[in-house]
């Protein structure tokens, strides 16, 4: 009788939908608008992270960002070094944690160091920020959960507000994360100057517009199962974007990795033909982030070149686009945006796809095999 | 006639060995030691790279090294991350050529570019010097081809003097990358005065005894033939590795890639545990780098986790490892050197391998499907 109530009480939780990865991908609407609740107002040309205050200046005159990450929180800081080099013209690396801890990372004066992780219990991204802290540096924490080892650890930092992720695959987390992030760049490029007050106001209009984009993004759903079907069964994937969207290709493998089991691989797509282009044939199926932005017309080559190796390309495009509709198999269109959120959007389907795919082959997509959902082992 | 005499030409070409690869792999202990010929001389303590001079205190006073390649010569461009960083105490940022060419990319005053390109004609890194160069960076090329048009485009550089490879997939030219960008990153930190005279000297020694650790580490080819022929049918394969052999997972990924046409992936070895970790079970042949350095016996319970899952592992150790010996399925041993110059060794079974495992597929070593030997499309 115990055992029936908690089955009950996880359906409850779930809201009506099969799994809680499904829930928390149809949730993100809601999750990205409140990761900016109280913190974003284009009307009134307001953008502001109640945590960052004391070392905010820090932040605005870093003269280099590091960022630690793992997983997909790493593909999220991945889309932050494109947002601050692009946005606040502040060079940023990207560190795996677990890389960046065990060597002697090089961090000087007016470095500054952002530290990303849903659980905020990472043990390699603690790790890394108690080494970085020790060499002087200033820590930005990006958590999800509140009080978290993360989180204390760290000089000031923004919470996500996406509230509990319970799948152990990422979807609403890394939204939030990249939203955060978004919010932070801007900021820093407004004080800096670095973007215009007519570029700061643009960002700002977009942000408050993304929920209600995502929400458009997710109507692609009952296609996405039809195109599930179709690949349910592939031994390999490859995703391929560029720019803003080459991390979201990392994502797209990676949710396809975790949940279903499939080999795939994520790609800058102009890298593809100094080696992974090998790999394609007919049985090859390849996810390819074509939105119409300034490398548009690269990545329709990108397209062309797979398709000329018989590879079956799935892309994610932009609303309204009929040129890429005649190269691909299937196409899944998104809302247009700023190209510095697209992630925001690009993300969705992809998220869609590894779960629909999952789903079919029979896998336990809220907790896959061999994986936790938070890493607190080294 | 004429055909039968391109033919003989060809055999003679490629001196009794099948294949220009295996040519070329074998040639490494030559190679390397042609591209350090003149440069180095541990006994007089002397080290010195003709092409650097004008340019040479732009080089050791850089606050940041900037390295742009695509391939290949981006995986030396990811080991010369970490050579850059440990001996000369710079921050490197490695960049796909083809990414940073189509962003706005942050140049300062004090920043330098480092350009790699076996062919010296690499499209999309000639086009990201071009740029890089139009915003007053400093480049310094390492080409393989005398006189190319990357060698040209910069304003100084080094050349590998590995002689011409003809096989699609690079195995000479890497090695010999990694060769002059350690004497360049040794160079720089002996001016610095980050590393001792007597780690200067180790180093010059080490890199002296390479050339005959390399023609050791070839030795384990018959071992590495039966190894092919046990998974030469797999579908996947993962490689690992952290520090400076992470790059070389990714290496030896590509080269199985390129030739057999097996979806291979490289990864950090603690990265597994955020994702690729649940791709494993008995079909999967996981490849471990895991010599005897620091992060030895961090890779050991990487090397447990795979196991406990019950992946295959081979694994790329230090002569004489008996502990990982009873853990893998097979253990490769190849020289003990300085930690910075591993790579140049253990990348050694793993052309091997990937040669091998192509030659059973019946693959064209030589002309992989799909691939050119340099991309000078964009």
């Amino acid at each position: 009788y115990i055992q029936t109530l908690d089955l009950e009480l996880d359906q409850i939780e779930k809201g009506g939908y099969p799994h809680f990865m499904l829930k928390e991908i149809f949730e993100q609407p809601k999750s990205i608008k409140d990761s900016m609740r109280g913190r974003v107002n284009a009307s009134l040309g307001h953008l502001q992270l109640g945590g960052i205050l004391q070392y905010a200046n820090k932040l605005t005159n870093a003269e280099r960002i590091i960022i630690v990450a793992c997983g997909t929180s790493w593909h999220a800081g991945l889309v932050a070094e494109y947002l601050f080099e692009d946005i606040a013209r502040i060079p940023v690396e990207v560190e795996y944690a677990s890389e960046f801890r065990y060597r002697n990372p090089i961090i000087r004066e007016g470095d500054v160091v952002i530290a990303i992780s849903q659980s905020g219990e990472t043990a390699d991204t603690l790790a890394a920020i108690e080494l970085a802290k020790s060499k002087g540096a200033v820590i930005f924490g990006v958590c999800n959960v509140v009080g978290s080892s993360i989180s204390r650890a760290s000089h000031e930092g923004a919470y996500l507000h996406a509230g509990p992720e319970i799948g152990v695959a990422s979807t609403k987390a890394f939204t939030a994360q990249v939203s955060v992030l978004a919010m932070m760049a801007i900021i820093v490029g407004n004080k800096k100057g670095t973007i215009t007050e007519s570029q700061y106001i643009a960002l700002l209009t977009e942000l408050e517009t993304i929920p209600q984009k995502v929400e458009k993004a997710l109507k692609s759903n009952d296609q996405i199962v039809e195109i599930a079907e179709q690949f349910k069964d592939a031994k390999n994937f490859l995703y391929l974007g560029r720019g803003y969207n080459f991390p979201v290709a990392l994502e797209g493998a990676l949710k396809l990795k975790e949940i279903s089991y499939i080999h795939a691989e994520g790609y800058p797509a102009a890298e593809m033909k100094h080696g992974p282009i090998a790999l394609i044939d007919a049985e090859m199926p390849v996810c390819v982030i074509a939105p119409q932005d300034n490398s548009y017309e690269k990545i329709v080559s990108n397209i062309q070149e797979v398709r000329a190796r018989k590879g079956r390309v799935i892309a994610v495009v932009t609303e309204g686009d009929t040129h890429i509709k005649n190269m691909a198999e299937y196409t899944i269109e998104v809302p247009a945006t700023h190209e510095a959120l697209m992630p925001l959007l690009t993300v969705i389907p992809l998220q869609l796809l590894s779960y629909h795919i999952a789903v079919m082959r029979g896998c336990n997509v809220d907790q896959p095999r061999n994986l936790a959902k938070s890493v607190t082992v080294e």
